[in-house]
């Protein structure tokens, strides 16, 4: 049996969404069709706006659909002498989750990764350059993910600061609050042991 | 800190997947966004489509995109005097997918559900019995689940073939093929040992 042509299309298309095999592409597709035709009919229209319009700030590279994002704009922060950066605009969300940090942000949309051709270019490092370039920062904190293409990354973009008299910090890296010394990684107790403070 | 519109309207609009919480949906969003974007443009073109262009053939009740499907056009069945009553196109897909039924089909999309307003004519019984009217069919078998409301609704369909004297035949329920007697459950235990044959 051939399913109908619309039909099969939506099931294949589905296999785009992380997670999602051919059998829960199928059983979403049924769903959607024999439950849910409005709230199908919203994201079809939801994905193709949103995939066409939401591009990145001039400024710090987040998703936006306008040129410069809401933060850029923001006057409590124009003035901000301290720049963020992060790998992706979910990291923003989550410092952003956390109320307590009031300066700019730029996003490098990935890392380097030279073996996957993804240089300097590809993750913003000219525009970071020409922001660096202006004078108009004290403080850069380097929040990329604590891996090896993370740290590489931050120390690359520490070397650029040094350039302009910059000062690039790197965000401390240690025990999660809470968290249990015998259940976190040896890499991570490193990093607490080697960070460790007099008190 | 504030999404910009479309990106939050998108993960508001992935909400509608089964089993999709506000985190997934974030998650989701992002990954189209940061990784696939065509895959997410193909994605709300397919839902748009089906969404609009899937009804159901005239004849069964399944989904089709034409007004009569392709197994109820299919030359080798048209002529077939059996008509496999199911509640959802899905179950025609899995009795499909066996190959060993080579009859017509007729699809509830659902199963009767007084409480629910689920009525005779809310699952096509009206068109059932217009087809079990014009003579044309032997056999009826009622494969509808083996639930409290498939069971009624089978009882039910199967007083409608009585009075067309066409033969209502319910398919068997018993141990699946190579379970373990006792790790099947006690309903599925008490049909098999009643749908007992002598061997
Ligand atoms: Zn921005
Ligand atoms: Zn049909």
């Amino acid at each position: 049996m051939q399913l109908s042509p619309s039909l099969s299309q939506l099931i294949e298309a589905l296999r785009c969404l992380p997670g999602i095999g051919p059998k829960s592409a199928q059983r979403i597709a049924f769903h959607l069709l024999e439950r849910d035709r409005d709230g199908g009919t919203q994201l079809g229209k939801a994905l193709t706006k949103a995939m066409s319009q939401i591009g990145h700030c001039e400024t710090c590279r987040t998703f936006s659909e306008v040129s410069v994002c809401d933060i850029c704009l923001s006057v409590k922060r124009q003035d901000s002498r301290t720049l963020c950066v992060v790998e992706s605009p979910t990291d923003v969300l989550a410092i952003e989750q956390t109320g307590q940090y009031q300066g700019l942000y730029f996003v490098l949309m990935g890392h380097l990764s030279p073996l996957d051709g993804i240089g300097p270019r590809e993750i913003g490092l000219d525009l970071l350059e020409r922001r660096l370039s202006e004078g108009n920062l004290d403080e850069v904190i380097l929040a990329t993910n604590p891996t090896v293409e993370g740290e590489t990354t931050a120390h690359f973009i520490a070397e650029l600061c040094h350039k302009y008299h910059v000062s690039p910090t790197r965000i401390a890296h240690g025990m999660p609050v809470g968290g249990e010394l015998d259940l976190v990684d040896g890499q991570t107790l490193m990093h607490a042991f080697s960070g460790r403070r007099s008190i």
